[in-house]
C-alpha cells in the first residue's frame, strides 16, 4: 500500500503486458523459415532459449538479442487498457522489469516501448530490477512460473495465464480480461 | 533485512558512486570555456539545472545530454572499493538510481557504466526507479537533499555528503572514508 493508501500492482512487460513469446516465434519463423519450432501452445518452458534443442540455441538468442526487437513486440491484447484502467481506478499500477542481461540494447528498448504504448508516465512508473523481491507492492502479476530473489516478498504473486505456466498452482491467476474480478479490484 | 538477514543497503549512482557534478563542470568549461561556472565547492542546489541561470540553461542540458556523457563519468573516489568492501562485509550491496528522463541513453550507459566499473555483478545488483521509496532496504546513501516518492521508505535516509546538502539536518551523514563507521558496519 502506498502513502495515500492505494494498492500497488507490479506488473511484468515481458509476457505480460509486450507479447514476446508471439513476437519472438514470427521472427523466428521469418529469418530461419526452415528450422524446427515450437507453437505457441506447446510452449512448456518460460524462457525461450531453454525451450529449444541446443543446436539451435545460438541461433535462438539472435532473435532477442537483434537491435529493434523489444522496442517492436506487439502489446498483449487488453493490457495497454488494463494498465489506464486500473491507474482510473486510482491502482498505483507499476511496471517492474528485469533486463535481459548481454542485450545492452534491451533495456533502452523496454524504456521506449512503454514510452511509446503508454506514455511518458508509465516510463516514470517503471522499475527495473533483476531481483522483484525488493520491489514493494500488494501484487507481483508474472507470467514466470517461479519469480525468486533475495528478499522474503512483500506482495502477493499473481501467475499470468501463458501455456508454459499452467502446471503451477497458484491461487491467483490472472488473464487481462478477468485481472480485476480476481483480485477483487 | 533479506531472506539471508543481511542488511540492505542502496548506493545511489550519480554523485555518490559516480562523480556526476566534477565531470558535468569539466565538460562545461570545455564546451563553453568563456561562459559563468559554479565552483563545486559554492553549489547550493543538487539539480545543475536549478544552479544555472536561466539563460544558460539550454546551454547546461546539452552537456548531459550528450551521448557518452554518462558512460565517461569519473567513479567517485573510494566508491568502487566501498562497494565491494560492503560485499565483502557480507550486506547486501545495491545500486538504486534514477534515469535522467528524456535522454534515452542515460539508462543504457548508466548500466554500461556499472558493468565497467563494478563488473556484471553489480549490473544485477542495480535497480531502476524514478521513486526509490518503492525499493526495499535497509540504508539508502543518496547525495539528493530530500528524496520523496509515493510510499512511507522501508529504508534509513543517509546523507552522501556533498556542498549542496549540508543545510540538511539528518542523523546520518556519510563520506566514502567514514561510511562504515557512521552506519556501525
Amino acid at each position: 500500500m502506498n502513502a495515500l493508501g492505494k494498492k500497488i500492482i507490479l506488473v511484468d512487460q515481458d509476457g505480460v503486458l509486450a507479447d514476446f513469446e508471439k513476437y519472438f516465434l514470427l521472427e523466428w519463423r521469418k529469418k530461419y523459415p526452415d528450422d524446427f519450432f515450437v507453437p505457441l501452445e506447446k510452449r512448456q518452458l518460460s524462457r525461450v532459449f531453454d525451450e529449444y534443442p541446443e543446436n539451435l540455441r545460438h541461433k535462438v538468442s539472435t532473435v532477442y538479442m537483434a537491435p529493434g526487437f523489444f522496442i517492436n513486440i506487439p502489446p498483449m491484447p487488453g493490457a495497454i487498457a488494463a494498465m489506464r484502467e486500473g491507474l482510473a481506478l486510482d491502482y498505483d499500477m507499476r511496471i517492474c522489469t528485469s533486463p535481459l542481461t548481454g542485450n545492452p540494447n534491451c533495456i533502452k528498448e523496454k524504456m521506449e516501448w512503454i514510452e511509446k504504448h503508454l506514455g511518458k508516465d508509465f516510463t516514470r512508473r517503471t522499475l527495473v530490477t533483476s531481483d522483484k523481491t525488493l520491489v514493494r507492492g500488494n501484487y507481483l502479476i508474472d507470467d514466470k512460473p517461479v519469480v525468486t530473489g533475495t528478499c522474503i516478498p512483500e506482495w502477493e504473486r499473481v501467475i499470468f495465464d501463458a501455456p508454459y505456466n499452467r502446471k503451477i498452482q497458484n491461487p491467483l491467476r490472472v488473464t487481462w480480461d478477468n485481472w480485476k474480478q480476481v483480485l477483487w479490484l
